[in-house]
């Protein structure tokens, strides 16, 4: 019987992230200061995030970065995470490609999201912070970040998308579970929520308006610093080792990807898989392509345009060189909350100005059909967000059988929909639709871009 | 750093189960059959399950059984399971007791009960039967066989207990995903079914009600076959992978268990990891202690009798020599649904008379305090059966603490608990209570046992 799945024993577990910053061509344009529009240094984020964090987010120069003995030793719960072959999938698909997957599903918060929370909640504590604060779409960062506040004796205060809480109540739930505090988002506490309500009464919220929540907090509560669940760099820094573990387990397997592929919300589950592999296209002379998958309801890299732009909706952050569908673009609400966001991280955007990987857009009934599909052929059933990844892995497949090309293609499996379950049930009644966005929509969201 | 996981390669997952009725001091008593009280033979249970699972049931000869090369090969999706030291448990009791648990959580389906599905829907397929048909207490056991049935190409009806339906519309929703159908029991479609709604239309069903639907529905089907999730021999013997598998790692970790804890409803996850451990006290003179952990509000184990009772509650099974709380006992409705069921498998009924293993009751509430313990320690919020197990242990870890014994305990986490999100928020909100059960109501319904 061939091997399925490869395993990494604690003593194989990287110790180190890989900072793709300091490799890439074209380095990622400065973030700038709202205000005065100068490039930010280090310092200017302090107010906002760990003093190590703010330092990761704009290190150019170091690929490499220790992870913390401490989050080393809380990843050892949980990580290595399998590396899967997929054959009941390839043979559903009758693909001569070799589809394998990162299984980030497997951890017990169920995504990959707590391989960042875990650092950031330690650079908290390290820095003598006693609370943090964030905003979460899905709810798997915010039930993250809640287990990871726990376990450095911080208290967690979570601002979750209102459409998020109603769909996904379980994990509202399960935050309470590790002892955060719960609220919807827009809400009354934040004058930027107030805002927001005030606007749009019905507004059921978006990642963009969660971070000025809880910016906002973060900035006028003492002790209390921001932590953030996907878009900036250091966030994507800490989930390379979920690339850097898949590496080590390819060679297990005896193949190297051409392909490789993961869904796409702010990039951090995109970048932590694919970065370790693109640095051997800038070393090393491979030819490994990338694909990140994003909903076609909120299509940033496939129809956005590269600005400078606000990271949420409020214009409390810095200015962020993204793609970017506009700060105020209000995204529909299908079930894969984690993909509802208006920009790019800065590195991805890059990356696909520069050509060196590529975007598709996914509808929402796709990403459920290659998501049922997966269910009954591997068993697992995948978040509303990783099924973007499985769609655009089937395309792929499907392209490799008609061209009858023995493909190796790798994605991630962020993580699992269990929580999801309403999502299913809407898609097995044939409640769910597509939303495309239209070109007017896209054009009137980009007038409200500021002019950098 | 200390290792914290232990995990096995694919090629060290054990390639036999083992069968604990050929080494037992004392054999149980055979099942008789419901009509004739004769002792059954295999044959007599063919109308009812996959033949293969009927011979298994009854082999009180055969100490290892070859597991088939298909179903090894679906193991091979998620298994071997972590074996995992509980240090921040350890910490948290401040204990000297050295805590291991197999994670059982780490599979798609969220529990060891896929063991056992993949097992009876495989069989049932070699043997020609088109359909299966089962009960499910929290939906654990009912999405994992609607999964196993998907793959190996069966259909597969669910009865699953009404007021699990309610708690844990989730699991249902699982099931529909993989394909299966899905019924509340007590249910209009069965004269079983029928004749409990009639006697009390407000009755919420338990396993025992469902069991009996089930069974009518594959004796009235053609080409159809019953499965069970736990209870009966042939069950508990594919779930003794687990105990095959810890034992492996136990032996990595170099140490030994002193004591064995699981949960207990009918029997498999308790057999599951104990019974590979238990034959080294029966062929090896160690002296492991095994501790079944049961709910205080359905306390078999701890306060009923040996006796010959009916497996369901319309009396469609063979007799079974089980502790017994009476078959038309009514559990309270807790959030632990698949301990919600009157009597104990026979081989564990006959190992707690010999006195080779203990018991012991848990009220809800302890369970749940454990439970949450467990998720701000461990980071893994688990199943509230589990919960049982694990406040078991954490009692065994005080008493070792006051004793200052450095006790190695073993328990089996059965199962993760994201389904069950509403329980722990019940319990947060304090709305949870204990249910004890007065001496009167278990003679009451010990008087509906047959003589035989």
């Amino acid at each position: 019987m061939p091997q399925k799945r490869f395993l990494l024993q604690e003593s194989e577990i990287p110790t180190r992230w890989y900072n793709v910053q300091a490799e890439m061509p074209n380095k990622p344009l400065p973030p700038l200061h709202p205000g005065t529009h100068q490039p930010l240094k280090a310092e200017d984020l302090y107010p906002i995030f760990a003093e190590e964090c703010s330092r990761q987010e704009l290190n150019q120069t170091d690929a490499w970065i220790d992870i913390p003995e401490e989050v080393l030793d809380k990843y050892k719960s949980y990580r290595a995470t399998p590396l899967v072959r997929a054959y009941d999938l390839e043979k559903a698909l009758d693909t001569p490609a070799h589809i394998y997957f990162k299984n980030e599903s497997t951890n017990p918060l169920g995504s990959h999201k707590v391989n960042s929370a875990l650092a950031q909640a330690y650079y908290c504590k390290r820095e003598g912070v006693k609370n943090v604060t964030t905003e979460t779409g899905a709810g798997q960062w915010g039930a993250a970040l809640a287990y990871a506040a726990r376990t450095f004796g911080l208290e967690a205060a979570v601002y979750q998308v209102k459409i998020s809480m109603q769909q996904k109540p379980y994990r509202s739930m399960m935050m309470r579970t590790f002892g955060a505090t719960v609220e919807g988002s827009p809400s009354m506490s934040t004058r930027a929520g107030k805002d927001l309500i005030t606007q749009n009464p019905a507004y059921s919220g978006s990642l963009g308006s969660a971070i000025s929540e809880a910016i906002e907090l973060a900035t006028t509560t003492p002790d209390c610093k921001y932590t953030l669940g996907s878009v900036l760099s250091h966030v994507t820094l800490h989930q390379t080792i979920i690339g850097l573990e898949a590496e080590k387990q390819m060679q297990q397997a005896g193949e190297y990807p051409d392909t490789v592929i993961a869904c796409f919300g702010g990039g951090s589950n995109f970048g932590g898989v694919a970065f370790p592999f693109m640095r051997h296209n800038f070393n090393d002379g491979r030819t490994t392509e990338f694909i990140a998958a994003e909903p076609e309801s909120c299509p940033k890299l496939t129809r956005g345009e590269f600005r400078y732009d606000f990271g949420d909706e409020s214009g409390y952050t810095p200015l962020l060189p993204m793609y970017t569908l506009g700060h105020n673009f209000h995204p529909a609400n299908i079930h894969a909350g984690g993909l509802r966001y208006h920009g790019a991280g800065t590195i991805v955007s890059q990356l696909i100005k520069d050509r060196l990987m590529t975007a598709v857009d996914i509808p929402q009934t796709e990403a459920f059909r290659a998501a049922l599909l997966f269910a009954r052929t591997e068993g697992i059933i995948p978040a509303p967000e990783s099924s973007h990844a499985i769609a655009a892995t089937v395309r792929e497949a499907l392209k490799a059988k008609e061209a009858g090309q023995q493909k190796v293609i790798l994605f991630n499996l962020s993580g699992h929909g269990l929580i999801d379950m309403t999502a299913y049930d809407a898609y097995l009644s044939g409640d769910l639709q597509d939303y495309k966005v239209s070109d007017t929509e896209i054009a009137r969201n980009l007038q409200d871009v500021p002019q950098v």
